[in-house]
């Protein structure tokens, strides 16, 4: 884990822990001291823990280690809002989080402030570098957070059979894309389009303190791959589009699926993604659209409506079966970093506020990063079109074709922290790139998420994927 | 289902109506809206829930029916709190109750009042007997769920590992028994006597309109039923009785219980009551009772505090195995209530404020019935001495030994009330008496009260029965 | 526990000893060892299993109390075929059994001989009455092993997915009804009617040593229960009648059924009884019966075939629920036993051997009752028509509204033997009168089988039952 | 998928094929036709399926594609028989094969000679190159089934109370070792050391058609992998090894777990390997070996017995957490490929009839294959040292830190085949070397072997990897 500690960067993180502090306050602003307290299902947690958590986190491994004579706020919170540190602290289960009525939102609300009034006199007196990597991860770890509040609203929301929204009406796009686009705009979605990438050997992995971002423990060592010559499709599968895998069946034909995907299939009898309300049998017109609602925290919309959108909350069993079906595959986790690496990191992410994917065409050419060199040495390969891929950051997170597994020669961050991510390295697939509730400051390139194959709360999509020797899309003319 | 419908009835019924409406919201008074959102165990439900869900009953089936004009409060209301109704309208999930954050607790006491109001206009309409019947289903609806808010909520602060008190301090008892008595004393209780009943052929269930009283379907028809001789204990089984059964290995001793309770006790690890925290091993002394803590809705409390307190929160597996081990067995329905029916109702109830089991020392003797006439032709049934059984009312629901089957010629209420009790009948044992939560009003000797045998969440306790041939412990002299 | 222990007994013992151990062996003769290794249900066994209990049973509670230097025939079977005795010695979890290929069927074979020879000599060496007993209880226990072998016989080939036949083609019924009766008869069965009884006073339980027949302990004490009026129909409901029910949606709506069994529907997704294959869309004609096909011991055989045979393999829940559907109700089990108990005892019972249930029909007139007297003291109770119902034994277990609960003064048998019965007195509902694979030798009026109201495996069907005062069908002209 | 399919290797497959199909049946000559009807958990199937599914499928993908006139056995085998192809025919659930008591292993003894016949036919009918391809596809399937055969016996035997043994007594070693070396030798195994390999590109993945053997598709495509450099354990982990892990408490101790290992460990109470009796607290000694004893193909064995035999029967999840508490990794499964690819097939295979692990110095020198050369231009990769590691080959799977997923430009075999190894490409990791229950014939360096990370029940073990860097022990000075 690597972080920028300058001299420069201490008021610079100084402001940046004020912003993200604040910005959590204010992600729950809409939500009632009784929405804080919804645990709706096994994979979130109440608004009001999340709050508490992120607190303890500064508490316990910034201000105890590096604050002389702090004074933590409550000796119980100390094992209460620990999540998982086995070697922490003793914790309750996860489930019993939806009985924590006590303590109550406010005095959740002054042991922030007590953690923020510490962390300030931190500062002000001569941190050591080592502390203030320890306030960027903290920092880190609240914008997971952050993201995690809204994953869990939407959850609860849609549990709760009132359905309330979370943000009435919606936003319209950061960067408006011109007279033509809103959201009742249903036309086709630009067709498909794969972009060539050459492969050869990489790097992969944060670089590290060299080029001054920050990275977590699972992005390192920087290391290199070899690839094969392989394409991306220049923007996430739509609405529209898994609408017509439905429309054809895509959930009831073993053979588009992987094993234990149809298992999860007849288990959960999935007939759609998650948030999806309808049925294939209502669809009245060939294109599969009709009938079908998605319930977003901007409430219920029609499928047409978000018809160009890209398609979220599906998991990775039905992104793989969706690729299959059209005759593609997904992108390894390496396959997506080498071609995101130059790209700035613009898109439709929680600073733009839509809370939703939104179609590419609504995101502004300046999120869209421009073509890379022809020959570009900072990854080792040849990329062969004018314009890369569009939704690289933001929208959804893109499922991979790779499990989540060490780098070559990972070490987990040393105490405690060793097991914030490293210990979660079986059974789970990558994800890439972000989503509409993610902070633009805390995606890059190198970035893992990581969840089980059959999670659906995410804000998680489909990004296709092909070998370059099979019929891209993208003409050849072209390169 | 019978009720007072006398004109003289309709004005005392208003009176009751508004005192039962107002100490719900007293019950809840000491919770905050976060509390109200806890749902910690399959058979609770959120306080705020029973509060709207009583609200939901008086609309549903007296507004509704009896009340020309009425408007009900929301339209989603009549679906959103219907709790099992199958054929009055769809409902959500049990457990999807923990979700509700929306609608708030203040929309909640709006549509209470909302209801009162409306309720309080149907009283000034000349309310046809069959609405004042209604009425009165609802109130003791209502009181149900009185005792459930506190059933369940003490359920939550034991899973809220914080463990908050409903109520800090232990009250003093209702009637004090004089100096000597206090919590603290842990002199041994009076040690158990055996009361003896001759049998016979007895008459069960209520008497009905007859008699004056309120009566659930489940109660009915009165009918006769034939006992043999038997005698039940002066009292209930106290908690440093039951720590000797621990002690003894009762936990760990298959030939004590029933195939499905042993199975219970290996599935879900019992070595204690539920509540009781501590652990076998710890008792430092001969007693068993060092070194365990029962939590109450006083707090915690050390063991030897309420020693001579009933036993409460075992499943009826527990009071069988209990029993056994104490060579006696546990009454029948009609065993008790053929006793129970001459005496007064009083004991430890919901009214006395004590909120948990408390020793039969310390409820004053006007709550103890005088020993019945030598025959008496009410009930059928010789009793051979001079002063009844205590606790007969209140502390702990009891167990029985008979299943929760219908009356012989019963008639579930016509409509949709007619789920109220009859579906239940399968799988289900049969609990008397009322406990420390169940409202004075409430509670009858014909009362049915009932739990699948493996529930602890509620106030439920042990009263030893035996044969009349089985060495009674009472002595023939005082006869 | 009594029998018939008189010196003339003794003889008579030994004989129906060899008889009774030789149609075990018969019972089995259709079956390879590899039939005999199958467990295909949680509640059944492989056959090779009960050959090895019913020997282990007599090794553990008479040879080794009663029989002087016996040597068991090998030291690892005293623990590996006891079922369920805790108090005698460890056990093997029961769904290991099907894991049991060693010892091999042979050894098995050999085992029953050597306890055969045993037993043998223990007859020639004047046995106490207590050791005749015991033999009389082991007796009786391999007769319901008989049973639970064709009960889990049919359920293996039922799950076998080649469906064999344990009895190829259908007997001929034991009595012909004359030429008109054969299988393909579809001729509406004899409407139902309903034979009135008066109630009162009357003695329920074994009458014991004093009229000669063996008993469990769960039969007794004999004591008195007061019943009100009730009547019994007068044969048990067919398979036509029960495809009515599942036509006119019996499965479907709520309002038919005990909340427990709801769910049961729901959560096994109950269609119809079990071994009946089709679905309720395919029934062609009103009757609801086309379409359907019922797996036997004979093999699969048509809906129509078997219209007039009585339901089974139904759990009580269904049962349950087509008594209300039927506007009816189960028999408790005392008004059973209170009708059946002055019947001579026969029927469609394991000898007979049609291992199916047949049409009232089918059965012949002496297996029919006379009428009781119209006032007959031996029961205590008026009955009031000229011809007593039919089937009261055999053909299928008839589920009664009674939780299977211990008789006034029960004491279980001394010993490990006390856990044969007693405790499984929870949870269970009393089924009467055994079925077509019962030994005739083995039932009697008041001999109480018990299962969870949800098993269906059984040969269990349904007896509808009144109030009198409900109209009964059975005209009054003929009181 | 690629064989070699010369006219010349015509007879030569024809000779392989009678000496496979003929060693499947003296694999289960030691079974009984009760033993063949065992599945003792989940991932078993009984012999006598074995038996018949690897005729089905010689039946199904063979003779029904390419002998006309082929005459199935018998109609219902064809879905019968079939394991998991969905898009070949319907098929039974898997737990259900335990039910097919029918047909007798007599008739599937048939079956496999009608099938045998036919393909003999096959082979004399100039049979074409795709049809000799499916026949060693079949060959393959059927080696694996050997193996499984074997793996589920285990488990069967193991289930079995009685524990048979398989094999009586242990065989033996192929390769003596000289006069010491016996079964009862519990001198410490040779010191752990490290091989290192220099990594750099290296292709992976079979080789194909081109230097003759046969592959499944999930070898395919050969293609380049980059590997950091690396070192490999010169030997598998013993028991004894293990044993000190046990004692060293390292099942209690969360850090060394993965999160998902550690829910494993809590789940199922592992408290030491599958097959392993005995408990921690029992170990008298520092060794931790006393007091074990282990459960194997040649019945129950002390620990001390085989305490320098390789550790088996252990989960990826213990593989791991073993590693972690060496301070070592588990190595990918390139790394191992890379090594493996120049060495001689030999070690501790099924052909050598141990059927279980032995210790290192017991497989003769002859199967330790020589140090390669400097530098190989093979693999891409230069080695070190003078002598490779042992056991690469047999003994025990070994577990990689590689989760199962497609090689890029994965193509599965087309129609039904396709599902073979495809669709399992989720939620497992890959294990690689054969064990010694794996035909000789049947392993090779570019093999992969699959299952879930829980997984026991096969003979599964660790060689432990280090990075070149990370304090090798094999020192530098013999390089």
């Amino acid at each position: 884990m690597a972080s920028t500690t300058a001299t420069s960067a201490h008021s610079t993180l100084a402001t940046r822990f004020r912003a993200v502090r604040s910005r959590t306050l204010a992600l729950v602003s809409p939500l009632t001291p009784e929405d804080m307290m919804v645990q709706s299902c096994p994979e979130a947690s109440p608004a009001k823990w999340h709050l508490a958590h992120t607190a303890w986190f500064f508490e316990s491994f910034v201000l105890r280690d590096f604050l002389p004579g702090y004074r933590p706020f409550h000796p119980d919170f100390i094992w209460l809002f620990n999540s998982y540190y086995q070697t922490f602290a003793a914790f309750p289960e996860k489930r019993l989080r939806s009985s924590f009525s006590r303590p109550a939102l406010g005095e959740i609300l002054r042991f922030r402030a007590h953690v923020d009034e510490a962390i300030d006199r931190l500062f002000d007196s001569r941190p050591t570098p080592e502390a203030l990597e320890r306030i960027e991860i903290g920092l880190n770890h609240e914008e997971q957070h952050q993201e995690l509040i809204l994953t869990d609203v939407l959850h609860a929301f849609f549990t709760s059979p009132l359905h309330p929204a979370y943000q009435p009406t919606p936003n319209k796009p950061t960067h408006a894309a011109g007279p033509a686009s809103n959201l009742s705009t249903n036309s086709a979605a630009e067709s498909l389009k794969f972009v060539q990438y050459g492969g050869g050997l990489v790097e992969i992995g944060s670089a590290g303190h060299a080029d001054s971002g920050f990275a977590f423990d699972n992005e390192l060592p920087r290391h290199r791959v070899w690839l094969e010559p392989y394409s991306l499709a220049h923007r996430l599968v739509t609405c529209a589009e898994f609408a017509e895998f439905i429309a054809d069946g895509g959930y009831r034909r073993p053979e588009l699926w992987l094993s234990d995907g149809w298992n999860a299939v007849q288990e959960h009898r999935w007939r759609a993604p998650l948030y999806w309300n309808g049925n294939e049998a209502t669809g009245g017109d060939s294109s599969g659209k009709a009938g079908w609602t998605v319930f977003t925290l901007c409430g219920e919309m029609s499928l047409e409506q978000i018809a160009n959108s890209p398609v979220s909350h599906i998991s990775f069993y039905e992104a793989d079966a969706y690729a299959r079906w059209a005759g593609r595959r997904l992108p390894t986790e390496f396959e997506w970093e080498a071609a995101a690496e130059s790209f700035p990191i613009a898109g439709n992410l929680l600073d733009c506020g839509n809370l939703r994917p939104v179609p590419a065409e609504e995101v502004a050419s300046s999120a869209r990063p421009a073509a890379p060199a022809e020959s570009s040495p900072a990854h080792g390969q040849q990329v062969q079109q004018k314009q890369g891929p569009a939704q690289i950051y933001g929208d959804c997170w893109e499922w991979t074709a790779s499990a989540y597994l060490p780098y070559p020669g990972f070490r987990p961050l040393p105490g405690s922290l060793g097991e914030y991510n490293g210990k979660f390295m079986s059974g789970q697939m990558v994800l890439r790139g972000g989503s509409c509730c993610t902070p633009q400051a805390h995606i890059r390139a190198s970035y893992r998420n990581f969840f089980s194959p059959a999670t659906r709360w995410q804000f998680s999509g489909i990004r296709l994927a092909d070998g370059s020797n099979l019929s891209p899309v993208f003409s050849s003319d072209e390169r």
